[in-house]
């Protein structure tokens, strides 16, 4: 059985720990933060890191945000970081179309389920797109509706690629039109998969609760750009040219955020206690993902430089 | 191997048939027309089984109609019908919630995602319900609804059951409070799960496409009241107070009509070609349901007559 190892109190071995890393991946919600509660001492031990030449890279699966938008966010919670720093599920789709799916023109226009996150980050790599934030298609389906998507009429045939994020306004007409774009083979991708999105101390639906009827109506499975698939570590590779083995994932989801650090094959997985997984979990005898290291709290690492 | 028995052209068997059931149960869509298109020979085909004595119900997991707006597409495809005729989800819905599930006062309020049809058979129950067609829930989820939902201040308490069918109107909001009352504990129910409707000859988001979210969400399924499940059959038993072994299920789908006739132990099955599923599916070695009988066209049973 793997054994995760304990570094709160430990200096010796927090020192040994970071030693062994240049970069760190850092899941937000739970770990820096939760909800709009930041945790003490976050922002020094982000300081720590930095000052002893380590990167920081912000690894999010929220969709509805550019990389722009979430920095903003940090800097609301009192976070310094830089745009470059952020890695989000939004700009990650971007990436993973421009950079590795590389569909010929003309077909390969994406239809978007999704905000305006999603929106900035494909014009960023000048990716063409219908859907998304159009206000023409927030409205109720129509008769004419279902005549023009059943023949074709209404359809972009320059579609290729639909693309499934978390869609506050999503609606029947917009699944009919991305399923339709699905029947006549557009490749399905989605921003992440989580079913649900924590907030307000409770939970809404999730981007993979947007994409889930397509999947249900086509038996279909979207690729997935978000933790804990690898696409999304692979674009994370490809842009920070970074050394897996000199990489750790930082988070408090074992099923997300460590998962992802361990199929990715980083050097090490950080798990914090602060937020959603606790430590029975990953010490129970059937479980599945094991951090290679565990703290009560991010701030913890600190104990190093006492 | 189960062999299935060909009618078509066969007089004799064609009677044999005949005798053995009073009841006729019939899926309508690919059994006695297709889309507005109704079959020669159908209306000639339910007289002659009403002037044989035979009782005839028409089946449907349509949920968005109500018994009397089912009456009134039977009457314009030219199907002479009576209310009492028509077994539909929502109707089977209305029934199980009331004469099955019958949960205590006050907590028996129905959450509805859906159509008139389905407010309308609760209202013949008299069932209270909220949700479905209500003009204010048709919007944007706004930060109040967030904070409103979190905090159940948005809630209804009385609240017992969640239903979900086909709503063309379905959203975000909808969708998020549909969530909160089954995690406040709401049974979870569904008019029937059939992933697409099929339409103007193509497929839409079906009934099961709208549950879909909250099953994602919650990892609960729903009890549905539709083919196949056997609920809509026992509602249907109990209405018409039928003898099983004298009664047979036509339709054209092995994993909707046929299924439901077998698992329900009825007398027979009877598969008809003019509609999804092909007789290889059947006479395929790892067949999972073998209608006993199928004809080419139901208006194949004339043969008998002449």
């Amino acid at each position: 059985m793997v054994q995760s190892k304990y570094l709160t109190g430990d200096s010796a071995a927090i020192n040994e720990f970071l030693d062994k890393f240049d970069v760190f991946l850092f899941d937000c919600d739970g770990v820096l933060w939760s909800g709009d509660r930041l945790f003490e001492g976050t922002v020094e031990t982000l300081e720590l890191l930095r000052s002893k030449g380590k990167r920081v890279v912000f690894v999010t699966n929220n969709s509805t945000k550019s990389r722009q938008d979430y920095q903003k966010k940090l800097t609301g919670m009192g976070i310094p970081s830089e745009v470059e720093e952020i890695f989000a599920s939004a700009y990650s789709s971007a990436i993973y179309i421009s950079r590795i799916l590389k569909l010929p023109e003309p077909r390969n226009k994406v239809f978007v389920l999704g905000e305006s996150g999603i929106e900035q980050e494909l014009r960023t790599e000048n990716i063409s797109f219908i859907g998304g934030t159009d206000p023409s298609l927030r409205r109720d389906i129509t008769p004419a509706d279902f005549a023009g998507l059943a023949d074709g009429s209404m359809l972009d045939s320059d579609v290729g690629i639909v693309l499934a994020g978390l869609d506050f306004h999503v609606n029947y007409l917009k699944l009919a039109m991305a399923y339709q774009y699905l029947r006549r083979g557009a490749v399905f991708l989605a921003t992440n998969l989580d079913s649900t999105l924590p907030m307000s101390h409770t939970f809404f639906p999730g981007a993979g609760s947007i994409s889930v009827p397509l999947v249900n109506m086509t038996g279909q499975k979207p690729t997935a750009l978000g933790k804990p698939s690898q696409a999304m570590m692979d674009a994370i590779e490809g842009k920070f040219r970074l050394d897996r083995a000199r990489t750790c994932m930082v988070g408090d989801r074992l099923d997300t955020d460590i998962q992802f650090g361990i199929e990715g094959g980083l050097g090490g997985t950080l798990a914090v206690l602060t937020g959603v997984s606790k430590k029975e979990q990953w010490e129970a005898e059937d479980a599945a993902f094991v951090p290679a290291y565990y703290v009560d709290k991010l701030s913890d690492l600190r104990g190093a430089s006492s």
